[in-house]
């Protein structure tokens, strides 16, 4: 076996082997095969696409580079869910206790954020007290008590993804549905859950910003999904404006109590209420119909709210001591319009700017700081209106970035859908 | 400018601006681009190539990142030669000499063989006592003096393209018209000839195997030699077949000896013509007629060979002491047939195995082994006759691979043209 042989195969458009594949990875791990050779093949790969079968090889062999995670001793089907990524996206805090509150086990891990997009790990983190890296058995065991963990990946699982992700950061090779299908689905696996609900965000603020290409990434992870015998539904969701009213990781925290508490954004809480139908639709093998009830109930008898000030408390988090930021101020509106479009990815680099996230991935987080939106996609700004209210610490972001995210229009637009499609 | 922005253009397939191109080979060559991100740019370029302009900009950051040649003391138009590469091409030993005797001063420098194909100056170097290694003073000096040097590039000419080369090598990206355009033509142009001639190959035997694709490779060299005010001829040649009788330094040598002596092998021999005639045609502002004329004439006077012997002299060669092997033998056909094709590439490894050139860059050459080829295309073959006699010192090649290498069929067939056509 050669490396150039098969990077040349996949530059002449050619469909690679499931031993071509198992070597590239394998090497590239074991250093055999350099950084410059990899990066050759990646770009091929971004170019000249992968089908299925291939995609599945190159997540089987990333998937078998680390370990996988046992969830047999728990009863019941484990559900797991993933979103691609978008601003203020806090809904695994909004969705997890609803299904584990409807008895569905949630036994989840999470990961930190790099770049403007956020890590549930952070947004938890803002909790003082809260604590995410739990050994093997003190997770198995929350389960088992109280249905419900979120915690740090600590086993060592798919680290060809994570010499691969790093390689492609630098190399222009992020944007390939077969890398991204088989990144994110390499770690679903190896999570463990027997099966996967996945949020594929389209539209400006997500990695994907195409519908067309959105739908084939949806239709690839669910193809993976499946492959590995786990059952798997994608929902294309909107990501063409911020998910719900902050973005920042305490103030995340603290929409997602509000929403629900009963008092949150419309078009988060139709989300949260969506994704939880299909978990636990999924996990109790009954139907759409009925799950949506369930979850309904769950979150209208304050169950879910509940089970969420459970969840935090069992790791050790102090509802009550939510991390702050020293200042506050709003953002004026020197405009008049409706709003139709929001520039999230704006927004999220000021909060970014603000020490909201990592630029590095040795950075410190500054959890209180943040944006909190006060006008969205069809309201009708008047001169003076607050448009946000930033929340800051030492570093202030430019008013005019926060102002100019907000793109006005003559007339009144409807916005964008929430659900866009569901594939299975 | 940021690099990953710049593959991420290519990768869409756009066109990348000079300032682009020259901040990627610059920042490459300084070491701010890692290798990684240079090969996946390449590969970028491999698969969704890059137009004229783009490739002339390639092209010119990659001569501004070393010295230039300064030819111009010399009196005259120089004319340059180059051969994209080919097995047992020893043109340059017979060509050089026949220009130089008709009036055209031939100031070459020549590079060293790596893998299958040779290189001028391995070549000359099985002649005892020849020094390739010239100071800049010393060349000068030699072509005012006797107009004709060949020796080894000293000044740093193009190191972009020794990087670049050696990372292509590697990563699967060295099939790609704008990339092996820019890496003659840097150092074509570096090398301070007026005019330039190009020998491009093609056929089994060649770099690029497909006629159309050396078609385009042949347009895209002249169009760069144009684009540097440098008239440029291309012509495409055969490569089916090894050029002449010999492979290997010393038998290669000897062989353009005799046929400078006026004994060669037809199809060398009526290229070498081809080509000097071009070449003195270009360097006496003459028809290609009367160019033709004069070197035939130069060719059957001898004056070509008395040229080479005095080339030779002058750069301390002892033409009646050059290298030979310890031992030799013939291998015999045990088949019968028409040749309707020579594997040339194959002939050529065995030549590599018993030491002819370099697999790695350092390894040391074993001058005098090599293949004397006996049958040619349209030769009939009956069982027992000489197909080719091996020269080696230790390693014997593999006689069923000499045998396989010469392939048969029942009718005559007229075999290959020597020249495809012109590009001009």
């Amino acid at each position: 076996m050669n490396i150039v042989n098969i990077i040349e195969k996949k530059k002449d458009n050619k469909v690679l082997n499931e031993d071509e594949i198992t070597y590239a990875v394998n090497g590239y791990v074991m250093g055999i095969i350099s950084d410059a050779q990899m990066a050759s093949l990646l770009m091929a790969i971004c170019i000249n696409s992968m089908n299925e079968e291939e995609t599945y090889y190159l997540t089987k062999a990333m998937i078998e580079s680390g370990d996988v995670i046992d969830l047999s001793s728990i009863s019941g089907i484990k559900v797991d869910k993933h979103s691609t990524g978008g601003v203020g996206d806090k809904t695994t805090l909004i969705v997890a206790p609803i299904v584990s509150s409807c008895g569905v086990s949630v036994a989840k891990l999470s990961g930190r954020g790099l770049g403007h997009t956020g890590g549930t790990i952070d947004k938890l983190e803002s909790i003082k007290g809260f604590k995410s890296n739990l050994s093997e058995e003190e997770f198995i065991k929350q389960v088992k008590e109280i249905g419900i963990v979120d915690a740090e990946q600590t086993k060592d699982i798919v680290p060809a993804d994570k010499k691969i992700y790093a390689l492609r950061d630098v190399t222009g090779t992020t944007r390939s549905i077969p890398l991204i299908a088989s990144s994110i689905m390499s770690k679903k696996i190896a999570a463990g859950a027997d099966k996967i609900i996945l949020d594929v965000k389209t539209g400006s603020g997500a990695l994907i910003t195409d519908f067309e290409e959105s739908l084939n990434l949806a239709k690839m992870m669910v193809f993976l999904g499946k492959r590995f015998n786990k059952e798997t539904i994608a929902l294309i969701t909107d990501m063409n404006e911020p998910l719900g009213c902050s973005i920042g990781n305490a103030l995340e925290v603290k929409e997602a109590i509000k929403t629900l508490e009963g008092h949150g954004d419309k078009r988060l809480t139709n989300l949260c209420i969506t994704i939880s139908s299909y978990m636990i639709s999924m996990g109790k093998n009954i139907s759409l119909q009925e799950a949506q009830m369930q979850a309904e109930e769950a979150f209208k008898s304050k169950k879910a709210l509940n089970k969420f000030k459970e969840f935090v408390k069992y790791q050790h988090g102090d509802i009550n001591n939510i991390k702050e930021a020293k200042n506050s101020y709003d953002v004026h509106a020197n405009y008049e319009g409706y709003i139709r479009d929001i520039d999230e990815t704006c927004l999220a680099n000021e909060c970014l700017y603000m020490g909201s996230g990592r630029v590095n991935k040795d950075d410190v987080i500054n959890y209180g700081v943040g944006i909190i939106i006060k006008k969205h996609i069809g309201d009708y700004v008047k001169k003076g209106d607050v448009l946000a209210t930033i929340y800051y610490d030492d570093k202030k972001v430019n008013d005019k970035n926060v102002e100019k995210s907000f793109i006005l229009s003559d007339t009144k637009d409807n916005g964008f859908p929430l659900v866009y499609t569901i594939i299975r």
